[in-house]
């Protein structure tokens, strides 16, 4: 099993890295088209579980012990089977 | 127009973050369920593109000059309109 975590600030928490990245994309010349950067995390996780219920408990597990700070941060998980 | 960037190492680059993660897994008991760990970034950018062609033309220039470091990373860009 293949576990992709999303992990992205909060709404309405500030993104320093993001508008970082916003700047740095205004003084490329792409001002014009961006209007606004996220920036967040990936993680995918090769898993050894047997069904997909198990390994969505498991990283669920895991982003709420280690992988998001959940003070700050939202995340999302899709697992597939491969 | 949105614009989700997903950037990861390369096949064969080593991943040190990833192997911390999984060592920290290891630690706090799931070991046994987890075989790998590779971390990347998700950038998610809002656009002012009219169109979807447009977005992506733009989005993947902004990969190539700044996001993404192409040496060791590859990407994947997802655009939808909302």
């Amino acid at each position: 099993m293949k576990a992709v975590v999303n992990i992205y600030l909060k709404e309405g928490v500030l993104d320093s890295q993001g508008k970082a990245v916003h700047h740095a994309l205004d003084s490329l010349g792409f001002g014009e088209s961006v209007a606004d950067v996220r920036i967040g995390r990936q993680i995918v996780l090769k898993l050894n579980s047997k069904t997909e219920a198990e390994a969505r408990e498991e990283t669920t597990k895991m982003c709420e012990e280690l992988l998001a700070n959940t003070v700050i941060e939202d995340y999302d998980i899709e697992i597939s089977n491969v």
